[in-house]
């Protein structure tokens, strides 16, 4: 008898056809004997309803009230599984975050995991119950209701997993698993058995958005098996877990991101602490920079490159602009007509010949690369956006449709 | 300043409009130096389609997970109040009924409180916040949501200006207080100034369901002032507390129920014990007896007549025939096509030609009495239900429109 952590998407509960779909899986790991916890989200676009009904209400509302007013959503789709449950005659019983221990810092709408008090879900499987617990939610010290934040549910099941030291921790999405690239764009993409914890890790900030990085960082550091597979297929998912060098494949997947701007600093005077400077400027806004790319100095003066998400473009330009003069620098240029197009593959490492690969599939195609961004298991790229779906196609074949 | 609490049902807070409308009263009360808490029920018919969302899935739902669905519903209610007076600029905190300290019994769906630990909501108001509270909720001792069942959050309210030392318990609905008979159908009708808790407590199981019985029976027993009053209008409302004879009306109004059916069983031994027989039967399937009448025994025989809610008309029937050959009875028949309409006032007691007035008064309108039931201060008559609009008016006239 094994344990197994299961959670459901938005989009696998958001019905009463779907509810019961989900209540036929999580009775069916049952039935095979083993004990289930059960995480879900809200169902389908009951929060994005809430958000309007709040924002109808008041423009900027407290966070604290927000989080308030979120929670509901999971305790209605918990307690509707719970309802679809218990008609299939199963022993069930529903769980909010704070009554499945869930004890979290104050950071409303974003708020961290502090520790898992299992006492309630050890208490509930030992009565061979199922429990459906509402995922992305907790308490914190002051007894106020919190959220977590983007993949919150992912990491709430994760967190479970962890602290109930699961056997298996199952992720159903609208998806069936991780492909070796975005099966609606690239027909030939194969869908994997197996990826690591760094490989999934690399892929999610990527931009192929199957499990959010919190999740991964998590069940990487408590080493918990994850399956991420589809409610609706029922069939065998991709695993992901710790790496064996054994099964090692040497790139396990192509991503492409879009969301994504560049901004070029030209001809700032070649003295140290100026990246210090800028960065440490627009970090203290909360602006990430993702990759970034200095040039070697010339005639005294060098460029730097970087990028930000697409929608940081704007506030990041006016912060630079009105330090432009601090910066010295001669003019400040941005693009956010581009693509970062990644290979990721723990492979890699041993296999210096990977880049070069990517590089000539590219070639190829004729695709002029601007920026080239590298670390131990990944190749990204930036390009001109229209070439990034040739781009993905030319890199895809190259790693996964020749011999 | 006095600590003051208000009660706003679903229909007060339906929407946006309504929810600003509230934050615009509550804010009222703050400014005019007042500690305010404030207890709100669900939105509009949130309710309901929290229902017929669980009867999609569920015909028979367990009342656990009816309770955990069901109280997500002023969780919404409340934390969009609590944005609608953060908007107006005011410190404001939202509790669900756990926090608030509302301890209650395991009868999910139509829980008890307890208790109410009252220092969360004391801590808020030293912090000069105001607070809205959930309504119609609480916790059992296992840790689990519950819900009050009917005027539950008129419950709430009560319980917590009863623990809370408050000054007055404001009870907005969408009348504006309580009148002498349904100002929608007798347009002379009167709205009364103050009511005592005794009359009030008459009116409500009398069909005119301003508050419900259990939320003034605690008033009464804590010697809580309530005031109701419509969140629309803004006058003055009906005060309800202690009787003051001073101030005793002869009568404070007229009532009239519709749901309603009458039994008889008819020729009956004369003998003891039969009337325990069938009421105790009755009792045990949960079926509540109102207006009982038994007639003098006459050959030996006698008939039993009595009414229940018309709902259980069906069902009452079903029991007793399977047992009229026990019962030695002759026959049993039925009638749903009556009313009940009474006269209430605390101060009938002290006037015994009120039942006489109210019988002349139904006499001049050709009203024909099936059955009459008094107490102290109520007298209740059972007429066709074709003539109870008649009945109303006439008694109305009579006591109310005459000098």
């Amino acid at each position: 008898m094994a344990l197994i952590v299961q959670k459901f998407g938005g989009s696998s509960v958001r019905d009463a056809e779907r509810l019961n779909n989900v209540a036929d899986i999580v009775t069916s790991t049952y039935k095979e004997g083993n004990d289930v916890i059960v995480v879900v989200s809200a169902q389908g676009d009951t929060t994005d309803d809430f958000i309007e009904k709040a924002a109808e209400i008041n423009e900027k509302p407290s966070k604290r009230e927000m989080d308030m007013l979120l929670s509901a959503g999971e305790q209605i789709s918990a307690a509707l599984l719970a309802m679809a449950i218990e008609r299939l005659g199963f022993p069930v019983v529903s769980l909010l975050g704070w009554q499945a221990g869930f004890d979290t810092s104050s950071d409303y709408g974003n708020a961290r995991i502090k520790k898992v008090d299992t006492s309630r879900l050890k208490k509930e499987l030992d009565k061979h119950r199922i429990v459906v617990v509402t995922g992305f939610q907790g308490v914190n010290r002051y007894g106020d209701m919190t959220t977590l934040g983007r993949g919150g549910s992912d990491t709430s099941a994760v967190a479970i997993a962890a602290t109930m030291h699961a056997d298996l921790c199952q992720i159903y999405t609208d998806v069936d698993g991780v492909y070796t690239a975005d099966p609606r764009k690239i027909p030939a993409a194969i869908k994997l058995d197996v990826i690591s914890y760094d490989e999934m890790l690399e892929l999610a900030t990527l931009g192929a958005q199957v499990l959010h990085n919190r999740s991964v960082e998590m069940a990487k550091k408590y080493n918990i098996e994850l399956e991420v597979l589809s409610s609706l297929t029922r069939r065998k998912g991709t695993i992901v877990r710790e790496d064996n060098k054994m099964e090692k494949m040497l790139i396990s997947g192509v991503a492409k991101d879009d969301n994504i701007a560049r901004i070029s600093i030209i001809g700032v005077p070649d003295k140290p602490g100026l990246a210090f400077k800028i960065f440490s400027k627009l970090s203290s806004k909360g602006i990430n920079v993702d990759i970034i790319l200095q040039s070697i100095g010339r005639n005294g003066t060098k460029d730097i490159s970087f990028t930000v998400e697409k929608n940081k473009m704007e506030e990041t330009l006016k912060l630079l602009s009105s330090y432009t003069e601090t910066l010295g620098a001669s003019s400040i240029v941005s693009d956010d007509n581009v693509s970062k197009v990644s290979i990721v593959g723990a492979g890699m490492e041993s296999h210096p010949g990977v880049a070069a690969e990517m590089f000539e599939a590219l070639f190829t195609r004729n695709v002029n690369i601007q920026m080239i961004s590298t670390s131990e298991i990944k190749i990204s790229v930036l390009i001109n956006k229209a070439d990034s779906e040739r781009a993905v196609e030319a890199i895809h074949e190259k790693f996964f449709e020749t011999l």
